[in-house]
This record gives C-alpha cells, structure tokens and sequence, in this order.
C-alpha cells in the first residue's frame, strides 16, 4: 500500500483540504503513475458537493489525469517507466458485456468503475486524480504521444474525448458544418477538434463575449443564441450540432438549425425533461442523439488525432491551494479554458 | 384536358362522393397512367377532413397509387404504353436543393409538390388517386416489378416507402433486432420489411389481439405494450425501433428498450410536443430521430426489393362507394392491413 498526497472534499459543503490516500500496491497488471497534472472538470465539483446524488467522503475528484510511468507490473507489456501516460473518467469495466468487447467501456452493461467515487473491482473506493500518484490496470491506460505538453494534454482525457466521439460518430469532416453550443471546458476542444478534422465550424454562444477566442481555436463563424435572428439566419444550416451546455434549451430551436439528415447531439444534460415536437425530426429526416465520454480504445485514438494536429485544451495551471477558488471560477464561467492543477504542489 | 371519374371529399364534414376531375393534357415528359388501385392512407382522411389545417375542396385523396401506362410524352424514355407503374406521395419538387439533388425530394428545401392538395409547378391544384387516371411527370413515376400483384403494390407507395427507408437508413439487416411499434397499415409493412431484409423483428403492440397476423407477417416475436413486464423484459434490447404510431407516448420508456448505439425512429407523431430526459440518450449513446416516407430513387429500390423479396402489403379491396365505409374502420382500426380502392368501379 501506498500512501500519497492528495485534495478532497470531506463533506458536500466543506472547501476540499490537503489530505492523504491510499494506492494499492502495483498487481502484475498495474501501472503506478505519477501524475503532473489533473485537470478540474466540472462533474468534480458535483461530486463534491454531492449535486448528484450522496458521495462517500473524503472523496479526491480528478479524471482527467496526465502523468508518467514510475512502476510496471510484471504482466505489464504495453507501458514502460517513464512513459507518458493518461487517464480518464474510468479506471475499470466489466470487459465481457457487448459494448466493453466493443471498446465502448463507456456504455459497460454492467456499470463500469469510474475514475473516483466508485468500487472497485477488488471492493476498495476509486478516488481520484487530485493525487500525486494513482495506480490504474493497463487496459486502462493510454499512451499520451510526445508533441502534446502534459497539462494541455490532461483535459483531453474527459472533454477531448467528451467531444472527440460524437464529432466522429456524426461525420464531421470536409465539407461538413459543424456547431458547437457553448464555448466552456468542453466547447473549445469541440472547436478545435472539428476544426482539425476539417470541418466548417459555428460556435452558438450565449453572447459574442468570448468571439475573439473562438475566431482563434478555430472557428469560422460566431454567432450569439441570445439573438432570435441567429435562429432564422441559421435555419437548416448544420449537419451536425454537438450541444455541451446541460442548461435547459428550446430544443425545437436548435433542431430548427440542423440540415437536412443532420443530427444534434447533447454531452451535456438538463435534470429535467425537454420537450421536443417530433416534427422537428420528422420533416426534416432529423436525428437528436446523446454521447457518453468515449471508449478507451477511441480515447488512444483521440489523443493520436491531437498530437498529429497539434491539439491541446487551453489551461490555466494552478498550484493545488487554488482548487476551492478554481471550482468558484468555473461555476461563474471564469476559465479560458480548464484549470489543470500542478500536482508537484502537492508534495 | 382529360376528364376523369373521381371520388372526391366536398367539405371537411361531408362524405365522400362520386365527381370528375381534369388532368392536364400530357405534356412531353409526363405520363398518363390509368389507375388500377389506390390505397387509403390515414393521411387521406385527415386531409379529407382538414385536420392538418384547411384543404381546399374538392379534395380528390390517394397517393398510393399502381396503374398501367396509357399515354407517353414525346420526351418520355424511361415508360411506355402497358408499362405497370406507381405513384406515391409527391408529384414534383424544385429538382434543384440539395436534398432534390440527392434523392430526397421528400426533403425539398423550396416545398416538393404533393399528389393532391398541393399547388402544382403550373399553378394548378393537384388532386390524388381516387379516380381512373392521373397525368404525372416521368421523373416521379415509378416501375412496379412483374411478381407484385397491383393492388398489394399499391400501399407500398407511401406505406412501405415510409418504412423501408428508416428501416434501411439505421440498418435493419441480419443481427439486428427491430422492433415495430404499432400493428396498423406501416406497422405491418414495417414487420415484412425488417423480416425480409433478415432482422430479429418484435412486435410491439398496445394488446395481443393481434400476435397472430403480426407472427405470420414475419415477426419473430411480440409483446404488449399494456404490459408494464414488456419494458422490464426488453430494456436496453433493440437496435431499432420504428414507431408507427402517433399517439403520446412515453418516450423515456420506449428509449429504455433500445440497446447501446442504438436508435429509435418516429414516423409518425402527435400533434403535442413529448418529454424527453435527455440521460435516457446519453447515458447509452442512443438516437432519437424521424423519418419522412422517401425520395423517389428509394422508392423504386424498395419497389424492387419488394419484388425480390415476394413482400406486398395485407389488402382488403374494396369498391368506390366503400370509401367512406372504408373511412368509418380505418378510424377504429378495423383494417387488416389496408383498404385498397379498385379504381375500375369508378368507371
């Protein structure tokens, strides 16, 4: 067993606090690494604050992890010491249901083991990323190629890949326009993704605040939802939407913007129910959809596709005594466009 | 100018009754066909009665519509006189959007021409098959294959088309499981299709009166929707589902049945809005969607496989002064599966 350092929230409504916790000792299959950085997604404040259901205190948030190998198994064959390697939302999965044999651990039958939060296989509580070091079973590690810095590279673990997936499970690509709802954590790697792969990208945002920025991660167009002309000029326009904003929205509206055979699909969601007219989908051969994360196999792929394009998510890296201040920041929107934490401050 | 025996709805509160008709001399690239059978559709009576907003009368229903050719334009090439043919729900569209350009004139961007109730390219009002003749352009005719008798052709036009393509456009094929919600004139167009293409098909009906036809049909199994054991039993299994039915239904129920990936398709809808919770797509990367008949090419291919496969619609033909009979039971569901007018008892 392994002791580390590491930050947790210890009630729903207590700051998270420097605290230590327990790593397994490294199995034949385990990869121990030392993590640099652990990017701060907002589903780790909800889980702090116990906003979706009761969480087990303490518990050290963090699933989007960048780091390198220290120590193998000895079953290990994929990863070496030193190694750059990443991990993300889950760090286990039942592997014999359909979607895990299909590399869709997301989607596992039986309810894969997150990243914290979670019992694991061997009966223990996951915790998180907010660590100095973590030990995750190899088929759950990826590769994080040289050519991406590690803290741009540890919010593509849940926001790349968040976005990446849909983007290509919908044919974004040439000759494709693509929108992008929202220009959050989650957005701004949809720019840039879709831009990479050679779509024509929209940003709808609230307002035209951030339009510069978007301009520069790559999109083409900007243009405000606030504005009911956005809807009418737009009309029919996209053939693909991917929607991150978990806000309640008139989804008629947005569907009114997609093309025809087109999709809009939500990373995010509202708590409560949408209405929707089905006409919306009917007249126009529509598809209204929901993604997931991504599979571990598709995340390596992800991560490929970034380093091949020069991709990375745009980080604020702070020092670990900033996390309570970080998750203010993020619930006002004040992050370009991730915190990631530099895990040395924790030492 | 032709003129033709017809039967025509005069008011939205009238029954139907017998008239005449002008059909347009005929042109160099249309073509006259001489109605054989015509199928009513539910459309027809919500049209007939202006449920779908005003209709201008006389309404002349029907569009599906198998006949045999009489007359050729001078341009003509692709028909001749004898030829066994069919017509659906449009007679035109601009030829010029993107979805005309790539065969989905069911999609027209500018309005495509319906086969009754629409004003036509020359400014005429179209009216539909309930008669002994039409003048259609060629580009909307399609060619009936020999081995389909006429009158099981004719609910194919618009029946089988608006199956066939959802069924094609998520693939229905062999390994897959789809289920048909809804036993009605597209629902069991729906179970002969999915069967004949190779799926697992299950029907998903609101009793089980009903489970002979629909096991004989080619559905492999059925269930009742009645039955609250129905959504336990099945949660998370269909690749598919095509819902026929256009009443409010539960979607967040019916979604629980679709598998990982999966999708389901509405082809019809109710005129209110539904409640979606969103999770119920994201958290198993489900598609919601809609689907809208299909464009002519598709037509001709599902004509032809139709053809190859031995499937035609379950028909009751009926004479002229039985269509608003015909209407009375459609109404209750007491049509296995559809009314098909036999247009020689106009004459």
């Amino acid at each position: 067993m392994l002791t580390v350092n590491a930050y947790a929230a210890t009630a729903a409504t207590e700051p998270l606090t420097p605290t230590t916790v327990e790593r397994r000792d490294v199995g034949p299959r385990d990869v121990l690494i030392e993590i640099k950085y652990a990017g701060i997604c907002h589903s780790d404040i909800s889980n702090a604050r116990s906003e979706w259901g009761p969480s087990t205190y303490p518990v050290v948030p963090g699933h989007e992890i960048a780091g390198i190998v220290t120590e193998v198994g000895s079953e290990v064959t994929g990863y070496a010491v030193g190694d750059r390697v990443g991990v993300g939302c889950m760090v286990n999965s039942c592997r014999e249901c359909e979607p895990c044999r299909n590399g869709q651990e997301q989607y596992c039958l039986k309810g894969n083991t997150l990243t914290y939060g979670s019992i694991d296989r061997d009966g223990t509580l996951t915790q998180g990323g907010y660590a100095t070091h973590i030990v995750v079973t190899d088929d759950f590690v990826v590769r994080i190629p040289e050519g991406i810095a590690l803290d741009e590279a540890a919010p593509l673990l849940c926001a790349g890949i968040t976005m990446y997936a849909p983007l290509r499970r919908w044919g974004a690509g040439p000759g494709k326009k693509v929108a992008i709802v929202g220009l959050g954590g989650l957005g701004h790697m949809g720019v840039k993704l879709a831009h990479a792969m050679g779509a024509e990208v929209t940003v709808l945002s609230q307002s035209l605040k951030k339009m510069d920025d978007g301009l520069r991660l790559g999109a083409d167009h900007y243009h405000a939802t606030s504005d009911p002309a956005t809807f009418e000029q737009l009309a029919g326009t996209f053939d693909l939407i991917v929607n991150t904003v978990s806000a309640k929205l008139d989804l008629d509206a947005y569907l009114g913007l997609v093309a025809v055979g087109g999709a809009m699909v939500n990373v995010g969601a509202p708590a409560e129910p949408l209405s929707l007219n089905v006409f919306s989908l009917i007249m126009r051969g529509r598809s209204y959809a929901g993604s997931l994360i991504g599979g571990i196999r598709e995340t390596q792929e992800m991560l490929d596709f970034c380093a091949e394009h020069g991709v990375g998510a745009e980080v604020e890296v702070i020092p670990a005594e900033k996390i309570n201040e970080a998750y203010e920041r993020v619930l006002a929107s004040d992050v370009r466009y991730r915190f990631v934490i530099d895990t040395s401050t924790l030492a």
